[in-house]
């Protein structure tokens, strides 16, 4: 006997949990293909090689990898010990990685198969990843991505319809209350660039990030520790002013980046996106300008995105932005593109929490026909591939059993009919029909019922 | 500059295969679902020891095993030469394995949440799984298992709603012939009892599965060959006129195995499955009983299943069986079930060869706006919002870009009309709108045009 457990950081996904991801998945789904993108999937497993080294080094530790195989794997156990480093032996024993998010092999995609696709290319992929994190609450070391992109144009016209996107899906899922934060790293870029400190860009950047926590003398006292001047610190206390109104923090910054020309170019993309989203109008999103947003500094070079659900203590349960380099390691330079990822986890999280998944959505086996022996179900069997046929979710118990062990299967598999055909009911050529939610029955012929069914 | 190709036997999903997979996945998916089976997913990796020793040698060295990491691999690999086999180093370096089928993680998943299911257990699967085997025409790596099976029950029930729910599949597909065909494991092990070779079952099973390749005669000398007795070859003579007729071959194989237990519960599980589907007849599938079916011999214990695409060189596109110690390697006994599984590559391959995808379930985009330029643009972007909102799958061109090349990315992406909305059309309020496929052109209101396409 074999133990029976999983990795940590997995989980199995039971049948109720699975109806309330595929709710999600298929919400999302659906809205990306509105808008135009398309689906593809990459293989789970890469070469070793085209995943490392583009997550740093923290990454490369936490890829899966996989072992070679056969003599391949015999000819380099043997000289593993000889090699010098963790990384160096395992890349001896190892051919091949787990993927570890889905914009690597999406890069990867798009260069092997340039010839094949055209560009603009606007693509969607829900597929899972895996890294080997330490596992907490929320994280795991293997999770489904849901992320839409555009790629082969720097047109703000694809960041305006991701704000979009964003507001369609999280309507449409049925989130009361969210707000999209907007910045773009060129913004970041001239605030140092003004205050005469473009190599500390990253440094301000994440002082600044922790206003809301810190306070202004916090943020004085960080940036002043880390060797920022004085005088660059008295520039940079404007911006503890700004509030919530994008327009005016757009104003703010305005004034302040006027002297920076990739100040001015941020800016201008900014407000081509606000502008732009007002005249068209959003469902319910509200959109903001956030000039403390400082994801994925390593490698957005324009606009960066990030969604809050308001009123619930869970992180960002969306993000993204425009890179302008996406496939130059693999070799194919010049290719700008956007995108977005929508966290599933976390969205489960959020709706869980407000109990928001719709009743319909879940629902599995709509009626079950209870068995009564053998003559009763050949009937019923006739019956039940009636109400397929009509297109209704149905089974029969596959065997005669007490009444109050299939009506409690029944009820825990959440089925909210049961049929009851018995001698008397064949005679008559009609159904019992139990409502499970308040007890009460009805007599029916199969048309009826499956006309309520319906 | 890394190279960008992929591991051998895996593969990239263009948008157009895309579709054509998601239209067979769906299909699966929704006839499983009316016949009350319900979505479970267990984790792609599996701690090493539950899935060794469960597909046999060959199997544990086609597993994708997976180094262990951080400290846990500093210390392993320092002992790993000392250890004596391949299979010992293996383990010794890894604590995780990729998914080899979809059955043993099930059976795993059983175990592990029997307080959580309700038995019978109908649960449905679409997974990949992974396999090191050599990859050659319709063999890869990488593929996605499609596995419907009732636990917890040995009812026939369950096998008659199988073939029902494998003619419903491959009927939706659009698939226009094929046959299911059935045979059971008590059989045969009745003909080899009856013979008086019962330690020679796998022998005497494999040697008439080649009667339609070799001719009796072949049989006759391979049974020989294999050491069955001439009075033994005698009996099995007679199985050899045996054709397609299931009444026929029921009665003849009725009088063989008469004297044997085991063959009597084998016939009557063989009789009340055709019996039964007869009564309430099958969409299009054809029904044989077939002895000389012999796949999953170690582990099938009652039906055995297997479908063909008739007029096609494609091997089984379906298979399955009953299984009576499904979780018994994980330390639950006495859990019966049955399944089948759809192979969804050949099942690909099938239609593509006879043509058979519905040309409507291949469509993304179905409507694109050319871009004139910023002021056009602006006024796409709020009749394009208009086109979305009404469920209709819509793209704007995203940059101003000449005529020719906005025509040629719409062709390229199969998008069926296009929107042509210059100066003229935005001051007189309406679009011109070109088909594609015909090149006709008409002038349209934006709800005319949304209700054309809806």
């Amino acid at each position: 006997m074999s133990k029976s457990s999983i990795p940590k950081g997995t989980r199995d996904f039971l049948p109720n949990v699975m109806a309330k991801r595929n709710f999600i998945f298929e919400t999302i789904k659906k809205s990306f293909q509105i808008y135009g993108f398309e689906a593809i999937e990459t293989p789970a497993i890469e070469n070793l090689k085209t995943l490392t080294g583009k997550y740093g080094e923290e990454g490369d530790q936490l890829l899966f990898k996989i072992l070679s195989r056969g003599e391949k794997f015999d000819s380099a156990v043997e000289s593993v010990v000889d090699k010098e480093s963790r990384g160096a032996k395992e890349h001896h024993l190892c051919d091949l990685a787990l993927r570890y998010d889905l914009t690597v092999p999406f890069a990867r995609f798009v260069v092997q198969n340039q010839n094949e696709i055209s560009f603009p290319f606007r693509r969607y992929q829900l597929q899972s990843v895996w890294r080997g994190d330490r596992p907490a609450r929320g994280r795991y070391r293997e999770f489904v991505q849901c992320d839409a992109d555009v790629v082969g144009t720097d047109s703000l016209v694809c960041e305006v319809e991701l704000v979009q996107l964003i507001d369609e899906v999280l309507t449409n899922l049925g989130i009361p209350d969210f707000t999209i934060k907007l910045n773009n790293r060129k913004i970041l870029t001239a605030i140092a660039e003004v205050v005469g400190e473009s190599d500390k860009m990253m440094t301000i950047t994440m002082a600044i990030d922790k206003l809301d926590k810190v306070g202004e003398e916090g943020v004085v006292k960080e940036l002043s520790g880390r060797g920022v001047s004085d005088a660059a610190i008295e520039k940079i206390r404007s911006l503890f002013s700004l509030g919530l109104d994008a327009k005016k923090n757009l104003e703010t910054i305005s004034k302040f980046v006027q002297e920076s020309e990739v100040g001015k170019k941020g800016l201008e993309e900014l407000e081509f996106i606000f502008n732009t989203v007002e005249k068209i109008g959003l469902r319910s999103a509200k959109l903001e300008f956030d000039v403390s947003l400082a994801r994925g500094l390593n490698y957005y070079t324009g606009a960066i995105f990030e969604v809050k659900a308001n009123g619930v203590s869970i992180g960002s349960i969306v993000g993204g932005g425009r890179y302008d380099n996406l496939t130059g390691i693999f070799g194919l330079k010049d290719v700008s593109g956007v995108g977005i990822s929508f966290g599933a986890d976390r969205i489960f999280d959020v709706m869980e929490g407000l109990k928001l998944f719709p009743e319909a959505s879940l629902n599995g086996t709509q009626l079950l026909f209870v068995n009564f022996g053998p003559q009763e179900e050949a009937y019923c069997l006739k019956l039940l591939n009636q109400v397929r046929k009509a297109g209704v979710s149905a089974e029969i118990y596959p065997k005669k059993a007490k009444m109050n062990k299939q009506m409690t299967f029944a009820n825990r598999k959440g089925i909210k009919h049961v049929a009851m055909v018995g001698s008397e009911e064949v005679a008559a050529g009609n159904l019992t029909v139990k409502n499970m939610d308040d007890g009460s029955q009805q007599t029916l012929t199969i048309e009826q019922l499956i006309s309520q069914l319906k």
